[in-house]
């Protein structure tokens, strides 16, 4: 069984529910999820360094005791690590596995520093947090972000010409929840098409709900 | 033959030389070298953007048209797409080449954005810029990133378990140059001798000189 570390309200990882979902395997049968509640410290105790120097989550540990962190990585092993007919996630030839890689490393890079770092601020800082004033600078680099992926969503239904796969799981999992942070999708249809042929996919598995005291940040948020 | 849009001093473009050298590529025969100036706008033009809208270095274009963009997917396509017998740069089964993904992800998301981001603020930003007010904050989540390369090679010869590959090539990117940026790598043994042994491989590439601007910024820097 796969033990699954992780902080239900992450869009990182978030991710993994969502592939392992599609992959139709089971919580309590085929995975356990523990959850770490990382913005409260949970990723810095001794106990989670031993397992992650790097002090994040998501994190996955093997019945051998073998661990993986990175998110996108995980996604990766995940979709390779099944039988071919599941193997459709991280599809194609080797240029078309590269563009999927390209899409993830785009995420990493360039819109979760923003869009998840903005949403962060909103919901999981005090309201007089110093870190808000980094605001405005986190939402133009999102939108820049966003841009990017609209052009592209403009003429491609997924973000790998090999079909729905782990780039657009990785893409969804803090895109969805952009306007949290403030980051509002309006300019961007094909983004909004995208998210609802997303959320069609067989097994899709929705985000839990964020808890009451981070959305009462949201809401106050300007 | 490939065309590889690069700036030969960023750590990100000179992963592609590398991996191109240990190949046995040879420019202007099985590659060619487009030098971008992007520090002084060559990936904001209407022409660069228009192959790539997220304005960054390095891209490759084929003779086909078709473009690739970030420095890690493009190092998983070069070694994917050879012969099995120098696949050996991304080798491994579905675990050992996800943990070179991690790696790859790694560098990405808690590596560059420190290390060659103080890299660019020393060298390549006037000796008044307000962006040097960062370079504190940068330099300590640079080190953080070392340690972390540090313990895993304190134990490990390379960053995956199937030997000299990618993820080694990603990291070497920026981490051999990170004093540039005012991060020594003075307590980092290991990192040292892993350098080291980068160096001795086969085909080994090393950076080009930095412009005398350059260098004489860096040298300037505090």
């Amino acid at each position: 069984m796969i033990t699954v570390y992780g902080y239900s309200s992450s869009g990182n990882c978030h991710k993994l529910r969502l592939l392992l979902g599609h992959l139709g395997r089971q919580p309590d049968r085929d995975f356990r999820w523990i959850e770490i509640d990382s913005p409260h410290g949970a990723t810095r105790t001794p106990e989670f360094l031993s397992k992650n120097p790097n002090g994040k989550v998501p994190m996955i540990e093997l019945d051998d005791g073998r661990v993986m962190v990175e998110s996108n990585a995980i996604l990766a092993w995940l979709a390779d690590d099944t039988p071919d007919s599941r193997r459709r996630f991280f599809a194609g030839d080797a240029w078309q596995r590269a563009q999927t890689l390209s899409w993830m490393f785009f995420e990493q890079y360039s819109h979760e520093p923003y869009i998840a770092v903005a949403r962060f601020i909103c919901g999981w800082t005090p309201l007089d947090s110093p870190r808000r004033a980094d605001l405005p600078r986190l939402r133009e680099r999102g939108h820049q972000a966003l841009a990017v992926m609209e052009r592209h969503l403009a003429t491609s239904e997924w973000f790998s010409s090999a079909g729905y796969g782990i780039a657009d799981i990785a893409l969804f999992g803090y895109t969805h929840c952009a306007g949290d942070g403030g980051i509002a999708l309006d300019a961007y249809p094909a983004i909004r098409g995208w998210l609802e042929r997303v959320r069609a996919q067989p097994g899709f598995v929705p985000m839990p709900p964020v808890a009451a005291e981070n959305l009462a940040l949201i809401a106050q948020s300007e």
